[in-house]
């Protein structure tokens, strides 16, 4: 059942982006911003360039239900290629008045970068994008549940709200246990597995009182 | 008092790093591995090149405490520094069997990244620079006690073990509140601030589907 729904999907997406793109060259619409070849969907527009199908944005005369289940197939199809392409099974979409901005999949184990989940890329794609650390109106559209990490991340950027698919208890299923953590976090400091120790604290003050009397900082 | 503490400090680190090294151009002992000019210590061991100061090595010779002390000097000077070139005010060293792997400062508001907290900042930078998205064995220093998404880039980085030098509550006082995002992890779901939807589950499973099913997978 799975297999057909996911078959459907592709074939709609198929049909929004099959044919080359009359613009080629000109403007092209997909968030990269850079022109090379377009694909064009079912309405003759231009739905993001060749290289960068992610980043294909639905069409505008969609309702808001379906559009919001294409972003979030877009989060889910990511997901699907990194596990071809040896990346862990997540995908995630930033959208900002329905365009979408950013996309990725996780990039933890291809980029040796243990932050580089989904939703951390994408947060990090989005605000290159829009020349900003602040993803205010921004909502993000993610595969799966997020991590204690991505959930901290995306309220530091402001995001708006989020749309998940697979939950943590799926993802604890198949060897990802973010449980560990938010029971971590939970914990008395003194009883978790990390263990810290507090040092210098007189001396590392300075760099706080710096900031409280500098006049021109740039806050977030 | 915090002031000639510093002014101390600073001294020290003047004496084991001031003159020229007579291992230019050979190898060079920074852990940016790029052979550069190189700063030689009181024994008359290369420090580390002289554009990554921030990367030198306390000598081999000191207890274990006063190197401890070094390492987190180094991340308060880091945090000190980032205040006068516009970043936040927190600084972040790496260390595996003695040996600086990196380190850095705050860079959120100077690469428009919300995620570009100076612990997560050092994880990247010490992941690329072993090759590896496991960092065990590595400790961390970090002039400011994490906040939740910088703990849990540390739990799936695999820290050893961290130190820190100022509390979540003195950096309340500047206007850095993690312990709002601890109130939030903290509350049942239904009662954050960041709205959430499930949706498309089904669909997303499939994902997890064929990384269950996959043979050659790269786990993390």
């Amino acid at each position: 059942m799975r297999k057909i729904a996911l078959l459907v999907t592709s074939g709609i997406l198929s049909a929004f982006f099959a044919s080359s793109c009359s613009n080629n060259n000109k403007e092209s619409q997909c968030p990269c911003k850079e022109k090379k070849e377009c694909a064009v969907n079912s309405e003759g527009k231009c739905g993001g360039c060749a290289e960068h199908k992610d980043h294909q944005q639905p069409s505008d005369s969609l309702p808001l239900d379906e559009k919001k289940a294409q972003y979030m197939r877009m989060a889910i199809d990511l997901s699907i290629k990194s596990v071809n392409e040896g990346g862990g099974p997540f995908g995630a979409v930033v959208v900002k008045d329905g365009e979408v901005v950013a996309a990725s999949a996780n990039r933890v184990t291809i980029n040796n970068d243990p932050t580089a989940h989904a939703e951390v890329m994408t947060i990090r794609n989005a605000c290159q994008k829009l020349g900003t650390f602040d993803l205010s109106g921004c909502e993000l559209y993610t595969s799966c549940e997020p991590c204690p990490m991505c959930l901290s991340a995306m309220y530091w950027a402001h995001i708006s709200k989020y749309y998940y698919a697979n939950d943590q208890f799926d993802a604890a299923k198949i060897g990802f246990d973010d449980a560990f953590i938010y029971e971590e976090l939970d914990k008395p400091i003194e009883n978790r597995t990390l263990k810290r120790v507090q040092m210098l604290r007189d001396e590392a003050l300075e760099a706080f009182k710096q900031w409280a009397s500098k006049g021109d900082k740039t806050e977030y």
